[in-house]
């Protein structure tokens, strides 16, 4: 397993993503492509108190750097010699097993469609983070990549994410949901009310397992494996989730912090606290493929610190291996929707 | 103050609305009419120990219910001896102050926009329930009433959410955000983008003080006083919150009975808890106004227990003191928007 790292995306880069990758290669042994700037990754090498990259580690050298307020539909083409656009090229080229970049999510999404390019038949490509819901968890598709979706793009979307469940997840029939404002079949603003129709079809055909509208908080108790939803509202409800845990530890940090008696409480829980945070941290899941794009293109969090990369460098090796693209490919023939305007 | 009260409406009526009533009289004084099955009301208050309603309270006999299974967009006309149709006929006929029903969401809406009208000028009523968040709460305005929305719509939502946030909450200068996926000016779908520079004329031109986009986690941690959203994406952050709200809950209560010690430290912590509890939730709130609508129409949850509707009981007069309606009256001229094919 070879993978190739964008070690000049994020905040915090390349100190955080040199010491993830560290982190990952000597807990995993897999091999590990920094791209970027050599002088800048060897010096934070060094900060991360290595002489030496470990065998199995290297450098590609790549002299521009994508920046956020760079325009995320041209960046990639306008910036050839960028670590993003050297790092797609190189998955493409089979230069490695998957691409991990933590940089502006536009700029590689554009990227990953037109270098690495969508599987053949899909028309849009979605980002599917797994959720932490009251059944294990659930993977929102799409959550940011699609804002503007029609229902046939619903539709590939729940075939996306139902081969992900199961690829990835191991669960052997995901429960597909349609994520919507009212659980009834008729409930829904007209872009729902025209999925709907399709996603039961895929059901009735078996090609889903398809259990109809689920709310965004019958979804968060557990009411399905997969969440159908347009890139704006998934994103909408991603970010909700996010805010809200943030919200409540703080809360509950002063509640904890309020007394003498509160602080030997927090005491006593504080490792199952820890355990509740960590099971809430989106750091904990790490990265999350694009969807529907013909290579494993990995996006880490912006913010992603060292434990962040590590992981998602683990989450992109596992979705390398799980077989996801294949099984798409394979089973592209009744994914494949003609919309409007355009063509196949 | 005379408030009506749908005392046939959500899943525990009579009972709770009954009880609700009783409560929120004894302790605000205000007048209550109770609308519904006579026979029924009179055997809730008796289940509640009451042998005659108190002064101040009387019932009015309306013989049908509107029922969840209901078709919202016509229950109200076919069922013209509904407790929901009898009630919003009252506030519309100055009966009462104003109307609080538990029932079908949809025909309360339906009912509200044909029976008591909405305000001339206001294209689309919006639901604005104030969601908790680090700076206090705020504002989400549309979350449901109004799903499939144009830019004009979302620019009335601004209004109308700033006029609340300065009347009902009590904000001098609200600070208006448009909920969208990204921070930036050019983010967002394309309601969004095209929402963008209504409301940033808005702004510029004094009628609100529109701080631009802002994101779901960034919203949570006090970002803005009012969202302004479509009733889609705005139900699934509504809906989120109530989740994950719940999960957390549901996992703090799961961790704090792991243990002999865990349970000490939740004794130790439990009414600090129950305040935090409190914060969240959403019975405490009680009630949302139908904004936009001409008369005080509040929309209490379908679960509300004896609380909820004693807590939407005094949110209902609150809101019908607060002069808001009056101000969108006042200020409507800059508000007027034309929609494509259709007319003023």
């Amino acid at each position: 397993m070879k993978i190739i790292l964008d070690a000049m995306g994020g905040d915090n880069a390349p100190m955080a993503a040199v010491q993830g990758a560290l982190n990952a290669h000597r807990d995993s042994g897999y091999d590990i492509v920094l791209v970027g700037r050599e002088e800048e990754i060897r010096k934070a090498l060094i900060a991360c108190g290595e002489t030496a990259l470990p065998t199995g580690m290297e450098i590609r050298d790549a002299r521009e750097v994508v920046e956020i307020c760079d325009d995320p539909a041209t960046a990639f083409k306008r910036k050839k010699d960028s670590s993003l656009t050297v790092g797609l090229t190189m998955v493409k080229n089979g230069e490695g097993d998957a691409f991990v970049c933590a940089g502006s999510t536009g700029a590689l999404l554009s990227g990953a469609t037109l270098v690495t390019k969508r599987i053949r038949g899909i028309r849009r490509a979605a980002m599917a983070p797994v959720i932490p819901t009251a059944s294990g968890g659930a993977v929102l598709c799409d959550c940011g990549a699609t804002a503007d979706c029609t229902p046939e793009y619903l539709l590939q979307f729940a075939f996306l994410g139902s081969f992900y469940a199961k690829r990835v997840m191991g669960i052997e029939t995901p429960r597909v949901g349609l994520l919507n404002i009212g659980a009834e079949d008729s409930k829904g603003d007209a872009l729902r009310l025209a999925a709907f129709p399709l996603l039961k079809a895929a059901g009735d055909a078996g090609h889903i397992n398809f259990v109809g509208n689920v709310e965004a908080n019958t979804a968060m108790m557990g009411g399905a494996d997969v969440l159908v939803s347009d890139g704006f509202s998934g994103n909408i409800m991603l970010k909700s989730l996010e805010g809200v845990g943030k919200f409540l530890l703080q809360e509950l940090k002063g509640m904890f912090f309020k007394s003498t008696p509160n602080k030997m409480a927090a005491l006593i829980v504080k490792k199952d606290m820890k355990e509740l945070k960590k099971k809430l941290d989106p750091s904990e899941v790490g990265g999350t493929p694009f969807l529907g794009v013909s290579k494993p293109v990995i996006k880490a969090h912006g913010s992603s610190d060292a434990k962040a990369f590590a992981n998602a460098i683990l989450r992109a090796a596992e979705y390398a291996e799980s077989g996801f693209i294949a099984d798409i490919e394979a089973n592209i023939g009744y994914m494949k929707v003609q919309s409007e305007g355009e063509k196949m």
